[in-house]
């Protein structure tokens, strides 16, 4: 059966066909939550034809909406809307689909439930012994043991998870710089305002390609290292006339620093909680560059076997990864 | 002669006539830069006539502005386009006014100089001996330095300030709590997303009183006890139905803590360049309740006498301090 998988976030639509097509998009649900249906169409539009959709999200986190609950139910309704006929497979962090009427009634299960899908889809790529999945994208890193090819998560809500460190909520695009600069500007506190993100950073150093047709920035600007430079500058106070390259340079080195350390700490806790230490590493996410620098500081873990997901699913499928294995998972359950 | 003073920010315009009325309104100059003139006109539309303007800023930082430079000349216009004949005297961080014209080749020095007004002003509540002038905004704080009556800053631009600690980049509505937390909440990190600001924490906590009218919150809800709540529950990817009062409260109380030692860090750092112990201390702003939990912590500054601007000059021209005291400086001139 061909299985559309939806992926449905706060700032990014997600969606992979279980063929192998792929494709993601900006959309700022948070600001505009009643564009979500024509926006799904648009996405929808450009895929193959499927006989079923399987749906994951994140976005009902958003504050457009006053609870998990009303987001879920929200973003349910939106899918429903497009989907006609067309049977929908809802995915909860139980590890099974459940039709959308079930979900509607069990939204907290609903809530951020696609990290689970990622790690049951890549246990194929991990079937014996101790493994983590580390998946680093524009906004958060989830960070999920398997044991035998099998997630073995502590906690599975987003508010448990962040207690456990299955979940940092950090990432390679779209967290404020002034989230992370508290302990790298020592005394001198940066500008606490939604002036620079760790996109700027990453551009500035070479890790993340410029895209002067980007404009999902913090101040709405194309994703080019001279933008991202004025914007790293704003972090202190200051513009492209009253800071320097070094200033600036310093900031975006900082930012990564403080990445890194956060990802070390909790890449390592989790992996305490395996029986042993893990094998198999898998990467997933646009992140990759990250986690291999967070990895290289880690005593815990020796050197072990590493499979990266971008690679063996191509960088289409990988940056819709969530999307895929709620499709492919839909699909091999028939 | 009558002077109305204005001080133009990001997320705030304030006046203040020399006779002592004053006016605070919020205006979102960094998402409506062309809506500036009309709001300044209806600004001074409820205030008395007046002969001159006396004018300082900081909203030049903003990013609808590409530099300090676009941003000065976009604000003098804007008060340009309202003044008509009126003279306009333009404070500089040199602690001159100049004529629109003068401050319109030295934007450097206008850009962000509304504290020296402010602490200028203040230095008649303490013409002998060292002291400080520790003024908490809803988004920054200033500590001045004065001797005799007459500020001495270390720095005078905000790029240069924020590493000498004389501003310290927080305050008590504005600053996100993601700008705090990260010491916080130690290995469990929370959502590094503008779902809550330090104005949640307060009115929490009670320090700040509730207001349904004022949407000028992180997600536009209300300024209440309830919308705080579920704003906080956010930053633990939770809501109301999946957080604790308990879990909510330490969050709030942590934030606090967070910027109380950020300020009593920065008020030590301060003090110790004065050539003797502080003999008084001036309060200003609406974050008095905070400068004086971290004054308790504060270490090398033994009881001296404290003067609250606030309790001085009453709340509405302390809500417009900036303004009020260039409004005053340049009456004073004559």
């Amino acid at each position: 059966m061909d299985v559309l998988g939806l992926d449905i976030g706060g700032a990014n639509l997600k969606a992979a066909h279980s063929s192998g097509q792929a494709l993601s998009v900006p959309f700022a649900l948070w600001k505009t939550p009643a564009l979500l249906p024509d926006a799904l169409n648009r996405l929808i539009q450009n895929m193959p034809p499927f006989g079923a959709l399987a749906v994951t999200m994140t976005g009902e986190l958003c504050d457009c909406f006053e609870s998990k609950r009303q987001g879920v139910h929200a973003i349910l309704e939106a899918v429903t809307a497009i989907a006609g006929q067309t049977p929908i497979h809802v995915w909860r962090n139980d590890g099974h689909f459940v039709a959308a009427s079930v979900a509607r009634k069990t939204p907290l299960q609903v809530a951020s439930a696609n990290w689970l899908a990622l790690a049951t889809f890549a246990g194929r790529y991990a079937t014996r012994g101790p493994a983590l999945l580390i998946d680093i994208g524009s906004t958060t890193t989830d960070i999920v043991p398997l044991l035998d090819g099998c997630p073995e998560p502590k906690s599975r809500t987003d508010h448990e998870r962040l207690d456990s460190s299955e979940l940092v909520y950090t990432g390679v695009r779209r967290t404020p710089l002034c989230a992370l600069l508290y302990n790298v500007l020592g005394s001198s506190y940066g500008a606490a305002e939604l002036f620079a993100t760790t996109l700027d950073a990453y551009l500035v150093l070479g890790h993340l390609p410029e895209d002067a047709m980007d404009t999902n920035t913090a101040d709405g600007r194309p994703a080019t290292k001279t933008y991202a430079e004025a914007r790293l500058a704003r972090m202190l106070c200051a513009d492209l006339d009253t800071s320097t390259t070094e200033e600036r340079w310093d900031l975006a080195l900082g930012a990564m620093k403080a990445q890194r350390l956060m990802l070390s700490i909790a890449i390592n806790i989790v992996a305490q909680r395996l029986p042993e230490r893990p094998q198999t590493i898998l990467f997933a996410g646009e992140g990759e560059f990250l986690i291999r620098l967070a990895l290289e500081s880690q005593k815990g873990i020796p050197p072990c076997r590493v499979v990266s997901l971008s690679r063996e699913l191509g960088p289409a499928i990988s940056r819709a990864a969530c999307a895929y294995a709620v499709a492919m998972l839909a699909a091999e359950k028939g």
